[in-house]
């Protein structure tokens, strides 16, 4: 019942030394997520051992190349690899001329059907579902067109207790009814209450990706409550003007959203080349918001479950 | 006075997990030509240590993802560096509008200017030279059009010996000639012929670049003699099918290029991602010919100076 964020990149513009350019998997039950996918994300997920044929979908945010250089090769190598299963890519206008042109240049043909849906407003935006999750895009403010995005998992079924139903002799084709909530009567006549049958699931859990963007209004609206949000923190608060004029977020302003969002914990990501020790930005965005941790390559988070 | 290579990367189709996809330096007497450009070799320039700036000459060998894919990633960087001086960009047809396209949709100017040069023929022909060089590109025989490169060195001046240089108290302003070979007449009227003031120069180095290729007669006259020489080995001679059907060679095959050729060194490279020893292509290749190198991220080979 997994609900974990690997980071694969988080440095803005260029990739250091130490540090790869954004990327990230998210997994949810089974549905595996690509967020983003700088240069060398192809060589992080194997770096990580990852299966990359396990990703069904991936959203790129924008069009700046520190987000999308690694998605030609990494297609390039599921192909390779065989695969056959449909990728789902949501993307800005764009990528997919790119993708094409290569394509034709290299006179290459993919192994496997690419599904490509191209955000069309900056609004908030289901773009996707299936039975267990559902997947939002939403405007973000940079240079150029940029999106976020949400994770948002479904109410979980009620959890069957499987004692009470050994003890009554519940059949198995009664037992989807239970889950979804529905009184049971035995053969006998008698009546067994839903409550007494089940334990209450726990609570839908939430992701929240932001990578580039400087803070505006909406945003709080955008990712309210979510558990865990990854947000743009490019440069220390004592560098708010450069964050300002190249539409990027100091770590401080980054606490800020993630305050007044109410989210559980805040990841922080998208650094400039120049910190070498991140911890300042960490302390930087600590001052708004207690929850913080640095995206460090290769770290995982699970988001834990609660219940009411 | 260095002539050598440095590979940043030597897999074939896709990188593992211990090899990049392709991509060299080559530095002569100054001059730094990248020979290819897959995804992540601006990552191994910086693991490497090696200042991107200092690039003059980029070839690209042909549009095969794993041969061209880092190139958007590392002018995006170069930019970033705020770099002014032009470079020289040897490619197939095509590259430069994949280069534009995504120019535009990253709403995106380089700092510096890029004069692409297409390669319009197969046969050998020299496509630059200054006063210590000369490039040549010559058709490959691959899947899709395919270029090798051979970087001849000119030949250098004779050399002077500074002890003559100083007994005969010959000045600054005589020196060029007495280089270019020509004798010295001293204020006295002695006649000092040039064989007393000078040493023959070192005979001229040879490299060349053979990445994705299948044996054929002409590439024997294409780089014959050269001093080292880097060649296909995607394939063990038992996938001698393997190789034909993908327009590639076998360790083997490129053992004997390198013997019929009369180079002196040969280097491997471009393996398959199968191979997790690399020793039984070097083998391969040693049945045919001696003098045979692996591949090594990371590794500089120096080409050596010889006198006649």
């Amino acid at each position: 019942m997994s609900f974990e964020v690997t980071i694969l990149g988080a440095s803005s513009a260029t990739p250091t030394s130490t540090r790869n350019v954004s990327a990230q998997l998210v997994h949810l039950l089974g549905r595996f997520f690509l967020f983003d996918c700088g240069e060398g994300t192809q060589i992080q997920l194997r770096r990580f051992g990852v299966k990359m044929q396990k990703i069904n979908y991936i959203c790129i945010s924008h069009l700046h190349g520190d987000h999308y250089l690694g998605l030609m090769g990494l297609l390039s190598t599921m192909s390779l690899l065989n695969r056959k299963k449909e990728l789902l890519i949501f993307a800005p206008k764009g990528l997919e001329s790119i993708l094409n042109l290569h394509l034709k240049l290299s006179y290459s043909v993919l192994s496997f059907p690419i599904n490509f849906i191209e955000f069309n407003t900056s609004k908030m935006k289901k773009i996707f579902e299936d039975d267990v999750f559902e997947l939002f895009s939403f405007g973000l403010r940079h240079r150029i067109p940029c999106w976020g995005f949400k994770l948002l998992e479904k109410q979980r079924p009620r959890h069957v207790l499987k004692d009470m139903i050994e003890k009554h002799k519940i059949p198995y084709s009664a037992i989807h009814a239970i889950k979804s909530g529905k009184n049971y009567t035995t053969e006998c006549g008698q009546l067994l209450r839903n409550e007494s049958l089940t334990s209450k699931p726990y609570k839908p859990r939430s992701y929240a990706y932001c990578s580039d963007t400087m803070p505006f209004d909406n945003l709080i609206d955008f990712i309210f409550d979510v558990d865990v949000l990854y947000h743009d923190a490019t440069f220390h608060s004592n560098l708010s003007e450069k964050a300002k004029s190249t539409f990027h977020s100091t770590a401080k302003q980054a606490g800020i959203v993630a305050s007044k969002a109410n989210v559980k914990k805040l990841i922080l990501g998208h650094f400039s080349s120049r910190y070498k020790n991140l911890d300042i930005l960490k302390q930087d965005a600590k001052s708004e918001f207690e929850n913080v941790d640095i995206a460090k390559e290769g770290e995982t988070w699970k988001l834990q479950k609660t219940y009411d």
